[in-house]
């Protein structure tokens, strides 16, 4: 036999086994988004070219998918979900109630080179609040982060930083843009290195009076709180500042207040967030057991590029987060908190021949209509046959039901993990079950 | 302010307004398929274009959306889910379980003209047998469907036929294919425009040899069984059609014993599709209150279709039905089926100024905690703006927190329908409102 071409480099066929636990995951978050009262969006895959190009800067502009329709268009595969929320916002901004708090779960193309190991069609989560700008709701993104995280029963920690403390600190450095963004680069890496490889690498690289006064930024010990209130004494008093400041120290207020302490949320000056565009509060999250893997789920306030990526059609701001969902899924796998699940099916019926196979369809119609997903063979084939397809898909009931039992008025049940098997009574086997 | 440009022609964006009951429309079907064991698929959008063409003839190939990719090799934007299930089935022939009985649901694409109102992009809901033959698998896609309806609430009837059947009636008359299909063409619109107008095409365009027998097929009557044993006499004993008599018998003998009786499923000897590909049981499903709108809901056997689609790589049985979303759900609309719903939340807290707004944030994470979708309005707006943002989005229940509360310890909840306001306990109200 030829070997049959997969999906092409960089794509993924989704069976079963990694899509049933994959969506549980999603729709784990989903239900927390909605708690919040997060409405769902969906867009288009395809958007005009015009859209999109100018927003993602010459690197990520060269990773869009795009080409001409049949209109002769020049149109794009979305490359993210953050232009399109913006195109929403300025499109329906008559009839969408303000803030919109809109989460949106979708797949984005971008034509990375797959050597990278990276993925051509991923699937993006997104979580923004569109129209506040209150320190309430920067601290609901962060507690819907930490309720996700203890949804899906695993251990976290939110480092929660401000853009205006690291501006702070390169306006003191009196450092340009580009110099700005190499600091915070290394700076960000400290959690990683530690403070000393960190300190060394930045003397190298900017020397020792910049060197002195990161030693003292990073040096600001204490409470989350505390913290905050010291870097004041470190980078001077303005204003953008003292508004980063006061936010945060309100945001800690809230967190810990509504009971989510130092072991759920920090404020840890030095994660930076690669992104250029985010004005306020930024945040990580790292997992307990696996800090390594980088951050599962991240985001900040952005309240200027609603109106940059909509052209300038609506000006609004935002706080929001994005899941990295295939990263949080591996971790989620090393971790042990995926189960192991190839189908929802919990009980084969088998087919044996001979016997009127409406028999059978009564059978499993009466499983399901007391919740309980099942399945009769289609074909009388060999037993053996029929037990393996119930074991290889690991359904853990196969339910016999031939000319004895149907005299009897009973079924057999084997129990595939334990290999028990035992004559009951149907009714008794169901209540049993949903035991 | 200039009109922002929207998704472009055939494209759509779905808010939460539609969103949310399209996808409970969708949850509601996924849960009945996955009652009978049915495992989930998911596939990339772009697919090579080798994979895709010559797959979908001369008319539906010029509709593939195709370019070059940043490798520079031919690609195409998914068409439909049958090409890719057939596809997966090939590629991943060792590590399936046969009989495959998978659904997918996701976005196909299709460079259509807007003008006829047809979509460029729309949601395919598929679910397939692949890998058996038996009456059994036949009758429980039926069964499937029947149970689906049944789920979303609308009365349906499922109009059930066999290709061999069809096949047999222009074998009788001696009409070469093209002829076959334009006859099937006309019978299929029976149910449409009554037995004499069909009639009276046929004689125009086949003459009378030909409206005789296919009155005399017409005429059959009584029950679904007493019609399928009838069949025989009017169109002889060829194989394949006697096969498929015994197979449509079988099939409608499970069904009755199954409680699938005739107020759900008939034998429709006059149904068609328009698709070449069936090679045995075909249906169609209309609902009783909207039969104008036509099949929600149809499918049949297509035995040939895999190894074709796969050029050759595997040759198995398949039989399965595929959901038309849109339709369905406009239907569903159209019949006051779906819950008029802008968002899940219930409860709005409203953000007095000058109260520490942890209060805010601790009563919402109860409300939470307790499996009520509430958000805290993010700033101290004037009260009337907090409770048009509740009542824009139909949440029904308003809750003041104010200094008065606080120190009694209670809430005040304004039920934003009846307008009644009382003040009331946190847990009282919650476990009412779980009532």
């Amino acid at each position: 036999m030829t070997k049959t071409k997969g999906p092409m480099s960089g794509f993924r066929d989704f069976l079963a086994s990694e899509l049933i636990p994959r969506q549980r995951m999603i729709e784990t978050i989903k239900k927390v988004y909605e708690s919040y009262g997060f409405l769902p969006l969906d867009t288009p895959a395809i958007e005009r070219f015009e859209t999109l190009t100018g927003k993602y800067g010459e690197e990520g502009e060269k990773l869009i998918y795009q080409f001409e329709d049949h209109g002769g268009r020049k149109v794009a595969l979305r490359y993210d979900l953050t232009v399109p929320l913006a195109r929403v916002v300025a499109q329906y901004k008559d009839e969408l109630v303000l803030p919109y708090k809109r989460y949106q779960v979708g797949n984005v193309w971008r034509g990375e080179s797959p050597q990278a190991g990276r993925y051509r069609e991923f699937l993006q989560f997104d979580a923004d609040i569109v129209g506040a700008k209150s320190s309430l709701a920067d601290s609901e993104i962060v507690m819907m982060m930490a309720d996700a995280m203890q949804a899906l029963g695993v251990g976290a920690l939110i480092s929660v930083n401000d853009r205006r403390i690291l501006d702070a600190l390169s306006e003191k450095l009196g450092l340009d843009s580009d110099a700005s963004r190499k600091l915070f680069l290394i700076i960000d890496k400290t959690s990683k290195l530690g403070k000393d490889k960190v300190l060394e690498e930045i003397k190298i690289e900017f020397g020792d009076k910049v060197s002195e006064l990161v030693l003292q930024f990073l040096s600001i010990s204490g409470s989350s709180e505390e913290k905050i209130d010291k870097i004041r004494e470190v980078l001077g008093s303005s204003v953008a500042l003292l508004e980063g400041i006061s936010n945060l120290g309100e945001v800690f207020s809230i967190l810990k207040k509504s009971g989510y302490g130092e072991n759920l949320v920090v404020f840890d000056p030095t994660i930076a967030r690669g992104l250029d565009y985010y004005t306020g509060i930024i945040y990580e999250t790292y997992l307990l057991d696996l800090p390594e893997i980088g951050s599962v789920c991240s985001g900040g306030r952005f309240d200027k590029l609603i109106s940059l990526l909509s052209d300038g059609k609506v000006d609004l701001p935002a706080v929001g987060t994005s899941v990295g969902v295939d990263r949080l899924f591996s971790a989620l796998e090393k971790l042990g908190k995926v189960e192991k699940v190839r189908t929802n099916s919990k009980v084969l019926v088998v087919n044996f021949s001979g016997i009127d196979p409406s028999n059978y369809s009564l059978l499993v119609k009466k499983f399901r209509a007391a919740g309980i997903a099942a399945e009769v063979y289609y074909d009388s084939s060999k037993l053996d046959k029929q037990f393996k397809y119930a074991d290889s898909l690991g359904i853990p009931w196969v339910v016999m039901f031939g000319e004895d039992e149907i005299k009897k008025g009973l079924i057999k049940v084997k129990d595939l993990e334990t290999g028990d098997q035992k004559l009951v009574n149907l009714e008794d086997f169901i209540s049993s079950f949903k035991k």
